[in-house]
């Protein structure tokens, strides 16, 4: 994390950047991690967000870093490009240019979350904590499932935030987990047909072990969720809908009646 | 227009902003003309191109302002509020952050184009030039219907780049721009479910009057375009599509085949 510059307060009138006629709060889109994730996330927050025009909808300043290096890899193998200055050089860039919040529509990149605190002095709404908070909370004491990415799981991000907001994080054995990879990397990012069936299975067994509700801590499966029918069902609990919810009300706006 | 202030060229290492690391060309995405329209091609932007992990496909930095004045009342309405400057301000904006070309995924907004290109010295690419090109070139010297906005047909935006690329264009009457209208504004805007043979009716009525192919000149209309299983389809010229694929050719990318 060499070389990581400090966010200076943003310009006002006269300085190099002009937001000045853009809606407040304006919210940064740490984006690009991936690609699809970030659409997605643009989508559901428009969905999510009760507006009659276009203007009642949010403004946002959305850096779709595509080519930001892998954040598994970064995580998991040794001298990989590491993308923590990466994601938090774009954090300062997104501060610098007058946006009052920032968000990072991706599970696995939260794991740099703490870096991105350190060099900036706005908020950043955490994917993790809205979501482990809200999955506790409707668990009312039993276990919470995570299906996430295995670099995910290895940095214990969800198990931690569950722990931290007092409920008992359940990770999938061998056989889930390789089901959960499948649905990921073998159908979502790969865009082949989603078996509904598979992850319905992988639900039922988490359920099967004691858990009684499960997170969706990868944007893989927030497609799943968003795209199969899965909305609504109350044993589910989505991240990216989580953190649109949290988008939402934190910029003052109200939530449709399918996001409330 | 005034008070529009004149882009410089965007800053060096040390300077305001850091987009070093980006993958060049960066492209910048003029948005929120609708939000869905802009959301809607960041998604087609992603399935257009070949990528086979995130990294390969394209850096984005993407304007989502929402707030922008209404376009077709700019256009169609004395005294109401001028998107123009609004539109001018964000373009310059997104060449000081360093990005090496624009986008509007708005047809309507294609209006103010002129002025964006007077205020920056990047190239913007434009939606109307590519799909009056690809149209004018599949109608081989036939009409080509022009389904669009009131206010995108009023300032005769297709009509015109259709005659500069010498085809002739052929707009609807008032029965079949009654059902288009209801299709943006009744249907696809107010989320309601998109009526396709009303969408088909107004097709064959085109042709049946001797168009040979149909440009989709609203955002709205690829939406259904790209929903509804019209993909394909060899009458018609989806705008949206059309600057997505030009987009990943300037960026130096291939397309998916789908969109060859």
């Amino acid at each position: 994390m060499s070389e990581v510059p400090q966010a200076a307060a943003p310009e006002g009138p006269g300085g190099r950047l002009d937001l000045e006629d853009w809606s407040r709060p304006v919210v940064g889109v740490l984006g690009g991690l991936g690609p699809a994730a970030t659409s997605v996330f643009l989508d559901v927050l428009i969905r999510a967000t009760v507006a009659g025009t276009d203007q009642e909808h949010l403004d946002l300043l959305v850096s779709q870093h595509s080519t930001t290096p892998d954040r598994t890899a970064g995580i998991l193998e040794p001298g990989a490009p590491d993308p923590g200055p990466v994601i938090v050089r774009d954090a300062v860039m997104l501060q610098r240019a007058g946006v009052d919040l920032l968000v990072l529509p991706c599970n696995t990149a939260h794991h740099y979350a703490r870096q991105v605190e350190a060099a900036t002095t706005i908020p950043l709404l955490s994917i993790v904590e809205t979501t482990a908070r809200a999955a506790v909370q409707r668990a009312q004491g039993e276990p919470v499932a995570v299906f996430a990415t295995e670099g995910n799981i290895h940095a214990e991000v969800y198990q931690d935030a569950i722990r931290a907001h007092g409920g008992t994080p359940l990770v999938p054995d061998r056989t889930v987990q390789d089901d959960i990879n499948h649905l990921i990397y073998g159908q979502v990012k790969a865009g082949a047909p989603v078996d509904t069936a598979l992850f319905d299975a992988c639900t039922d067994r988490m359920i099967a072990r004691g858990a009684s509700v499960a997170v969706l801590g990868c944007t893989e499966l927030s497609v799943v969720y968003d795209q199969h029918g899965y909305r609504g069902d109350q044993r589910l609990v989505d991240s990216l809908t989580e953190l649109a919810r949290i988008t939402v009300l934190r910029a003052g706006k109200e939530l449709t009646e399918l996001f409330r």
